[in-house]
């Protein structure tokens, strides 16, 4: 068994993760943490926990941890960086679904994130945990900084183009959708259901923390600098991202669809439809998977490719679950085999 | 491995259906079938089953449904009747999700269906599939008449009331409030986003057909005639039913919250929250739970009992399948695990 | 012109009254205080006033507040009390919002609130704002108290049964269903969009301030102690307030439609519906109207009364400028003549 | 008083012209027609309106419609065409909601609406009834062909680029997000609560009706062809179209700010928000406005601008009422004062 601690399980990844691990028939759940919800059941914050996860929330206590095979981060961004290099000297293995891992360059946390990084000698270790794309490298780390939920969407319906080179790089528009689960369970009055209800919003447009990480990633597929225009927008559901990206065609004899499906033919979890097809979300809700089409409209020069996850699954929880199998050798699937909830 | 078929799969409570059975590790779904959707592929109607499940729709065919080991009806009301004799016949087991086999006596089928019965001979052998009542009978059964959702969540809200004598059971009231599955996937302008979404109302309060299903499910219990108002009500959201209970203490010494623990501590999907709590549908969304709390405001004469269930699983395709594992000796709870979705 | 203050306006209460004043031709908007949100714009915080209110949020000023006609306070509970002696004394009219001073004795106001009055002695001249029961008292007062959403559906509901006294008041029951709204624009984990979104529950049921309201102002109808149960439940909808409501009829006689639609025949706000309707809460949605409907299920012993109000008009807002109106001897529907938003 | 006359007031454009007339202090409603609900009040059908519409539905007839002295249609397309000729004889002014008089050409309507022109020869007449572009022309028309809803949102945001030619023709892209409202008040499954509720998705990405009218419109305001792709998707909300517009900018230098300030200054429903800004659909339910944003993400080479109108106002029945106010020779605003309801 695989023994699982999780820092700071109060938010949505939290009770995600719990609700994965806990059906994890490779798992033993040994250790939550939280400083503000000490002493209190797991369940009785997350009453779909009731008679499936016993635990406690007790404070981070570092022996605890250190004795876990595995740790996986849900904290705010800023707070993995300080615990991760203990751990990792002790042998512990590291999740860490904020973004303190996600960029190479230090300078580019500091930037959009605003703080120093703690241990910027770690960030050339750490892999970006998109088995699609880092698989091998996923297996062999020990650090694995898992994607954010956009940059998951946008990047797995970029990759094959960019990969084969058909759109020009510097045409690239993402004009992505988000559930407001996305935006965490925080106390703020614009995700209230009587403000973010019956209503649609663009935000960020001037800049989002999301677009370097995006950027990051496409430019390492495409071989060359991208240039991306992210638009996010915030949806009245509760889970899911709808990501409709736009390119340039450069080669107009292209198959598009043949492109695709056999990127992802050997994807358990990225599900290409077939042609003139339009995703839904709730077809992925609850599910560890990315559903894709992709469009050309009019025949015209533009390659429109639509996108689905669930945010908390493929684009969280159950990203760093697939990616803790990688790690421990064992079947990506295990555990992920939940089907979606529909209606 | 349990041989399946699945009449009439095409509503929610179809595929629910087809959710569950497609991961119990004991069943192996043989056949669905729709008229309107013939020829059909499961998941072009159902893109949550992509992978999951390979069939296409079919025509009824009696010999194909012979060899089933179970045929589920997931079919309109009035459908069933016609073609279980033959089924029954062949030694095929039956579960009906609709209205045709809830009744004992056929005139309440009539008045509250609008239509003569087709094989009232079989009334008296079908047992009315509620487990928490009728375990051992399901066991034993051929023909078992799955519970309406509100019937459902009602009853088990107030059956320990009723089986311990301490509420007079001529003053029984239930609120029940339900999500717009329930009204089935039907193109009826009524429950269109537009229509019932940002909307609350009452529907039915001069009769209900699940009045008068209740009302002989508790007087069963009661053993005497009950007395019971029912106001069922549309809620702007898809899965969930309320139910908020209302009767009048006979015994103002009666431990409330001891006789719904100990009624229920046996049971694997019925849980009794602490007191002064309030169950939420979302917590059971998925799962084939219900849960319960137990009230006594201002220590009055009025028992308050709150119940929640998904109307989809506990009040549909989840007790189905509960009944299917007790009616072929399967431990109750295969393939009924899931954790419900939260957030 | 009725020059109008406006104390607090940064909730949703507030935000409404300014969108029926901003529009009302008897009325010159002076001014609108907030200490959070001092020098802020209204339109800023509120997008859908731009262009119609450009007033600024300015920090309370007695000065300002006094050369008013009339002001509202849009308050927590428990603020309007100590500003009212003072603005009294300067000939200024006073409408509460909040629950300062709805009960007739500061005992009650103490125990629900869990504060001393700071002004008991005006509880008995204050006027309970509820126009179909104190006309004539509002046009006479210089303080009113506006009820409650919940009180204000809950008892013009009861209303004509209690007066009539056809119903045992010992017997109430109410069951009622709000939007989120009512729960205020209040940075809360539990009304967020990805929390009270698809998911229904009860609150409150030990006990709810609104209680002890309902029930001061029925027994005054009712001419005698009522029993009352309340129980509250939070809906997945902004606007709206769904009030069930069960008594035991004394007088099987009763023409209970008639007795509604007289009782309510020259009432402008108050809508009677033909036997066998169910108002929905979408009829009523931006306007300031109760909607009711009667029900004798199976022509038993119980009634049952169905009320709609929007929480934030006839609940709260609207209801103010109703007694504004009143106060001022302008036709009592001036500025409320606003249709409802369906769909 | 103007004397109106509506063809076809059963769906949501319906009931909104009704709301928006009868509140309107120039007009007589004189008949509202329906084959489908001859004879039923219309308060019966839209209970928002009782107590405000005293109407009720008529068989469509020619005698009483040539009485009237505008005609709004509120019907499917290709309704109106059979009909307007013989009106337009007799004097009356017609402004059809739907798309029978949009295209110059008959060609684009028998490609897109898939049957021929009932009179080709009234399509040169008929004015494109969007005043921001066309108020000269509306003012002297017999026939206004009012535009759709996407239409609306898409060709206000791309004006003032257009116009000052400071993109690129060619390089158009409008991602639009609409409510569930826009596809009408029909009983289809695809647009129940429980289909499209939490639910996200894409829909007519091959094509959509409102491509050519988007694409005749933008043509004519840039002097050229355009090209432009159109991907519109349905959100789970009632009201509202969010349409984030991108184009390629040709001058670098143009203030883009100041740009769509001043093209909009006089114009009454049009609202450029300050740089930075994120319009919300809600800011605008209920009311006949459309707000802008413009942004220049990174400074780079692709505007982005962010476009909101409620799909049944701006983009339906008071584009319409705005339209007949500009026929009729009254102030533009009269009757759509109204503001929005929020939350």
């Amino acid at each position: 068994m695989i023994k699982v601690g999780i820092v700071g399980g109060t938010g949505y990844t939290g009770v995600e993760l719990l609700r994965l691990l806990a059906a994890h028939p490779r798992v033993e759940l040994a250790v939550i943490t939280s400083r503000g919800e000490k002493g209190a059941k797991v369940s009785d914050l997350f009453p779909n926990l009731r008679g499936q996860v016993n635990l406690a929330f007790v404070e981070p206590d570092d022996a605890v941890l250190q004795g876990c095979d595995v740790v996986f981060f849900a904290t705010p961004n800023g707070t993995a960086m300080n615990s991760v290099p203990a751990l990792l000297e002790k042998g512990v293995k590291i999740i860490d679904l904020a973004a303190d891992f996600r960029f190479g360059q230090a300078a580019d946390w500091e930037r959009w994130y605003g703080m120093p990084h703690a241990c910027p000698e770690l960030l050339a270790e750490a892999v970006y945990g998109l088995p699609e794309i880092n698989r091998e490298a996923i297996r062999k780390a020990r650090l694995v900084a898992n994607p954010g939920c956009y940059p998951t969407a946008v990047q797995l319906g970029f990759l094959p183009l960019l990969e084969a080179g058909v759109v020009d790089p510097k045409s690239l528009i993402a004009d992505a959708k988000s559930g407001v689960s996305g935006a965490g369970r925080k106390a703020e009055v614009g995700i209230l259901l009587a403000e973010a209800g019956d209503n649609f919003k663009a935000y960020g447009v001037p800049g989002h923390r999301h677009w370097p990480e995006i950027r990051q990633g496409l430019t390492a597929v495409a071989g060359e600098p991208v240039e991306l225009v992210f638009v996010p927008h915030l949806t009245p559901m509760i889970r899911g991202i709808h990501a409709t990206l736009y390119a340039t065609l450069t080669d107009p004899e292209a198959d598009l669809q043949a492109l695709f499906e056999e990127r992802y033919a050997a994807e358990p979890f990225v599900d290409v439809l077939l042609p003139k097809s339009h995703p839904e979300t709730r077809s992925v809700r609850g599910a560890n998977q990315c559903r894709l089409a992709v469009h050309r409209p009019q025949n015209g020069k533009t390659v429109v490719v639509l996108s689905v996850i669930d945010n908390l699954v493929k684009g969280a929880a159950g990203q760093a679950v697939q990616n803790m199998n990688l790690m421990f050798d064992v079947p990506e699937t295990t555990g992920l085999e939940g089907i979606a909830l529909l209606p």
